[in-house]
């Protein structure tokens, strides 16, 4: 039950390899199958109303699964997204942060697959969930 | 936190007005929203190699979350699945039940959302993960 | 440009490895990145109200996009399913048969992506539709 | 098969009321049942290599099948994306627009279902496929 990277490394990571976006997203927590992330609300992730908009809800949900695929086999950095599957379920909730629970299904040889399920910071009820499969490039 | 139907209430409802599944799918277990539901592994499930069938899954993540949704608003037949997503992730073992425990998600008006994560009974492991959306009849 | 099977080779390999589904289920025309299979409607494949069960057009779908792998690399018994996304849109027709239509999208050297509309036989509208990723297995 | 709005109506609307991102999408196209969009691609939308990201294709999916709902109901701003699978297929070509073609597969009281292929501009081979659902506010 080892682990390549822990919430402080991934965020380091994410710094230095992704900064266009480090500003926005954060590891709050990272264990061997689960990942807690967080998309830190700012004017350009809101679309008209003030919630959260979708490709906002996305792009957290990949950060948060691509951390967890990480957290385990390392900076890999050509580990890609082949697919995705969300359902949007409620309203985020306006001027809260954004809380995505990953958890780790499989990691397989050729294959990662999660779930998240995202909230508004301190709500009840899920605001979306959404299942993903990393492709992870050969070892070499 | 009430509940329309328990689990001994499914399972008649099953073989009611499905007779034809209900020898082969049981409700263990029904609460506010949770589902535990199995597939009685027969010859009918297998695929050739032995293991249950891509179909067969399907039918067990589709049945487990009609049955949640009727556990919560009673025994409405025109309850119609609009969206499945799978990820089949490792094979069955051969012999075995398989138990799918859902999560119901989003209880809404007119839509319902809830996920299902499937292993072969006795085995650690998720043999496939399911989210699907239920479209539920206006109330009449 | 080339192909490893056409439809009279795939209903055969159907009838030689999947005895079981080949009554059933027939390719009906498969060109380089297009087939067409249909589902002969039978008792089995029905839900109480007379139409085709959602399990049966999953396997429809999935035996659709199976044969159209099949007839770019041949037949490889172990390609499996990794995810399938299905929309179901409209109520089968009682009485027909099931057409699937699949395109081929990637046919990649580890990852087979393709979608699949079907219809009542001889009616307009789309009953469902399905996108699937197959595993390719490693030449050997 | 009347139309509510065509393309030059959509523009317009994404422009009054979508000002924050009528500067990178735009309709090309739309009749009774297709559309086209585009993504006009600037660096806000690559990721590190310089390639279009993933939030990106979503944003640009989720538009077209907007779009080519209000060209149907008209301007109804309240309709909203319940459900989205995308498979990610192939790395979009750099410097390049990405363009959407959309198909309406059902329009209901209550969801309307679509499915788009993204390609870069002037290439061959889809880059990514989506189906969406979206929900439509009762009329009033």
């Amino acid at each position: 039950m080892t682990m390549a990277m822990d919430a402080e490394a991934l965020n380091r990571f994410l710094q230095s390899d992704f900064p266009q976006v480090a500003g926005s997203f954060r590891v709050d927590d990272a264990s061997h199958d689960r990942l807690t992330a967080r998309l830190v609300v700012g004017r350009d992730h809101l679309r008209p109303g003030g919630t959260v908009s979708g490709p906002s809800m996305f792009a957290l949900a990949d950060l948060a699964v691509y951390c967890m695929v990480l957290a385990r086999i390392g900076p890999v950095a050509l580990a890609v997204t082949t697919n995705a599957s969300i359902d949007f379920m409620r309203k985020p909730a306006a001027g809260r942060d954004l809380v995505a629970e990953c958890r780790l299904l499989k990691l397989g040889r050729v294959l990662a697959v999660a779930d998240v399920l995202m909230h508004s910071d301190g709500q009840e009820g899920a605001v979306a969930r959404c299942s993903m499969t990393y492709s992870i490039p050969p070892a070499t």
